[in-house]
């Protein structure tokens, strides 16, 4: 009674409510009775308001952003078949357990699809561990392979601005039993050759390994069940000060103040080879077989940098940690430096890391664990999004626009009632694989259609008219220059 | 106690049964308690077994698959773009509301996401509702757009061999108001282009239109309400006999026998121009305003395939119902003819239709019931899925494979110990934008490395030796004639 009382009381306003207060049941039920009539009375209820909208952190690419997203795709799809890598595609949904003790906290951002009476299924949230699953399924060691598929993370998109929930990724990875280090480099030069490709500006590949963080966690006296989320937490030096990680270490993580500063010390080293050798002779550090491996490694992987000729955009970054648990090796992230790009809210455009990557030896034996050897793989993944970001600030900022079709001549007509022959000049055309089109109208002005071949950027325009036919030849117009030429339509 | 002893029955071997038939609940009660004991001892369950597979009725596509499918997406999207079309892509899984009321009796095989606390999501059935969804929503009238992207369905793959619950489609559409069927036959004639540049075989394309169906039901007696319903029965005639989808109206749909005999007759009629005119001087038909209309629309239709000169490979059908509610003019499909090759299962792989579409001018409005006037649409769906199986069926026929990679020279070393060297050549091609790869090894044999470049068939191997590097040069063989060439690395 007291329960039904509160529930009314929060449904109705003030003066309902001091009626309902001298006779509250014998009220509400009168007053239910007479709205169940007046329902009944309506027929079927009354549509609910439709709300036209895409999903929440979802969007339409329209053909601007296509083409631009298109162009640019391109050019990195070319540069991965430089490398020699092949393609494969993978469903969008995996089958829950596939997913499941990859990606740590975040897994609570999986997509779960709704049980409809068959197997436990999630969107996939990269292309990694799809890609392992692929492998171990299909019992493939080598491979060079790229992909480019949209992942899905249930991220609240308010929150990080320009993030959405269904985003591309684009990945090339390689896998196989190889020396040291050489794959590891390749994929730092593909970086290279894509940034450049698309003149996205000034930027800096910082490189770490994952050894020689294990081994400074170690030597600093970070407990060993500890060095992950010590890890994650060195992972926000992007974004966040020292200061302020420092007291996660501490605070949250448990970490003795002392063995968070000496940790801090480590942090500030960037440099190259010299930096290499260096720690190489520090005492404390290589006490710990990790650091002396990752060392080594990262000397040799430096070298192979420099052949490529790549050495001067690379940086050994102690600092650099990478937040996903399944890396084992050389860990690396481009950033853009130039931050001169706005966007449209007036913000720096070029939000730092545009590709990221590293060494990942132990994932696919994850699936397999019956499997003896591992399936060593290195890859990166190209941000692509903030790319299209970066490009799209830019072309705005130009005031230029991408074309979107690539027509190469129009089909007009100088007056009305030529729809057949212009019918007949497009299948002309399109029989020569001309790329052509046309205004699907008798009644149509010549200048709507000549206007139409400037905002499209059409080069050429065929213009039809009955005395031209009538003697066997067609004008074909330069849009730009406005020249026009007769040309012969019998011969 | 007789439900628990089922039980028991059920899971036990008939040994222990015995046993417990002679003193069930107290066996079966001091069995539990020993196995809990044992359980509590192990400590943790054992983890579940994995299995390691893709979701039900979804697969991987490897390289060799995806080469040939990119390979074939190519031609489509060139054709596309021959026409002018521009591309837009939209998110996988759209609001529930958007798809709901769309599909028909198909609803059911929706996927839903699962309710973790925000919208009601599906994922996309077909490209052509979220299309509409996009057309209303930014008020776009004038757009030719194609569209590949994958859409979901959880039909029983088992059932229905050869469709997956996640597969390809591909689509091309024409919206705007223009004259009438000039965009139409548009579309047949893309369908001709694409079918006969991938060599597909002999097609054929049947069309009818939605007002002459219609109009027949009409006068032969179909009640209103019971005119869809009807046209998918009649839609079933390219799987089922006369007999048996005459069967379907009188006793599923409740229709007279006498009705579906005028019917069955109508559906028998196929041919050109010739059955226009002679249906216009049907006099029952004529009785239908929409049957005059419907035939008049035909008679301009058939006329422009003629001016596409695309007449011989179109035929009018009666027959052809299609089964998607939205369509309200023009409707046509593309069958494949030639059923010779055959599949993996030794059946014919050219399973009937490999396009269709129609013209659909009131989906959009669906979605803006505010608008005023209609957004009309006409548009062909590419039956990609089939032309791929049919193509690699074709190619398993032939016993031919696609090249994965594009890799024009492999750099190759003719004895251990040069792996610097072979990073410093890809360098050097990679800079040249030549598309090259190498072992990533020092100890490899050259037979090793040519035999990978033969079955790549990858064109030239540069071959590096300690000697020839000495004196400056390169050996440079053609992988097939197996000619060998030296050439300068200093100039």
């Amino acid at each position: 009674m007291l329960l039904r009382f509160k529930f009314f009381f929060n449904q109705n306003p003030v003066g309902a409510w001091s009626r309902a207060f001298c006779q509250p049941a014998k009220f509400i039920d009168a007053e239910v009775s007479k709205l169940l009539e007046l329902k009944a009375q309506l027929g079927d209820p009354a549509p609910k308001k439709f709300i036209l909208k895409t999903a929440k952190g979802t969007k339409d690419y329209g053909p601007q952003q296509m083409a631009l997203r298109l162009n640019i795709l391109d050019k990195v799809i070319s540069i991965f078949k430089l490398h020699g890598a092949e393609t494969i595609d993978t469903p969008v949904f995996e089958l829950k357990d596939v997913l499941t003790g990859k990606y740590g906290e975040d897994s609570k951002l999986i997509y779960d699809l709704a049980d409809q009476g068959g197997e436990k299924l999630s969107l996939r949230y990269d292309l990694t561990v799809p890609f392992a699953r692929y492998l171990a399924m299909n019992k493939i060691v080598n491979i060079k392979r790229y992909q480019i598929a949209k992942v899905y993370r249930r991220d609240n998109p308010a929150l990080t601005r320009g993030r959405y929930r269904e985003f591309v990724q684009c990945d090339f990875d390689i896998s196989g039993i190889y020396d040291p280090m050489v794959p590891d480099a390749e994929c730092l030069k593909i970086i290279t050759e894509i940034l450049d490709s698309i003149n996205i500006g000034k930027y800096v590949i910082k490189v770490n390994h994952r050894q020689i963080l294990d081994g400074l966690f170690e030597t600093c006296g970070v407990p060993n069940d500890k060095f992950k989320t010590v890890c994650s937490s060195v992972d926000k030096l992007d974004k966040m000060s020292w200061e302020e990680v420092r007291k996660e270490i501490i605070e949250e993580k448990g970490v003795d103040s002392s063995v968070a500063d000496k940790i801090g010390q480590y942090t500030l080293f960037s440099g190259g080879s010299e930096l290499v050798e260096k720690l190489m002779k520090d005492e404390n550090l290589c006490k710990s077989k990790s650091s002396v491996s990752g060392l080594e490694g990262m000397k040799l992987f430096l070298k192979y940098c420099h052949l490529y000729g790549i050495g001067d955009k690379v940086v050994f970054d102690l600092s650099l940690a990478r937040g996903l648990d399944y890396y084992t090796g050389v860990i690396f992230e481009a950033v853009l430096l130039d931050q001169s790009v706005l966007d449209e809210n007036g913000e720096p455009a070029g939000v730092g890391s545009v590709a990221g990557g590293g060494r990942y030896d132990k994932l696919v034996t994850m699936f397999d664990p019956s499997k003896k050897t591992d399936t060593p793989c290195v890859g990166v993944s190209i941000g692509i999004e903030r790319i299209f970001a970066v490009m799209e600030a830019k072309l705005a900022e130009n005031k230029e626009t991408v074309r979107t079709t690539e027509v190469e001549v129009f089909v007009a007509s100088a007056h009305n009632g030529l729809l057949e022959e212009k019918i007949k000049v497009c299948k002309e055309l399109w029989d020569g694989k001309i790329k052509a089109e046309q205004f699907y109208r008798q009644k149509i002005k010549l200048l709507d259609q000549l206007q139409y071949c400037e905002e499209r950027k059409i080069p050429l325009a065929v213009i039809l008219g009955g005395s031209e036919i009538e003697r066997g030849v067609v004008k074909i117009r330069n849009v730009v220059t406005r020249e026009e030429t007769e040309v012969s339509t019998t011969t």
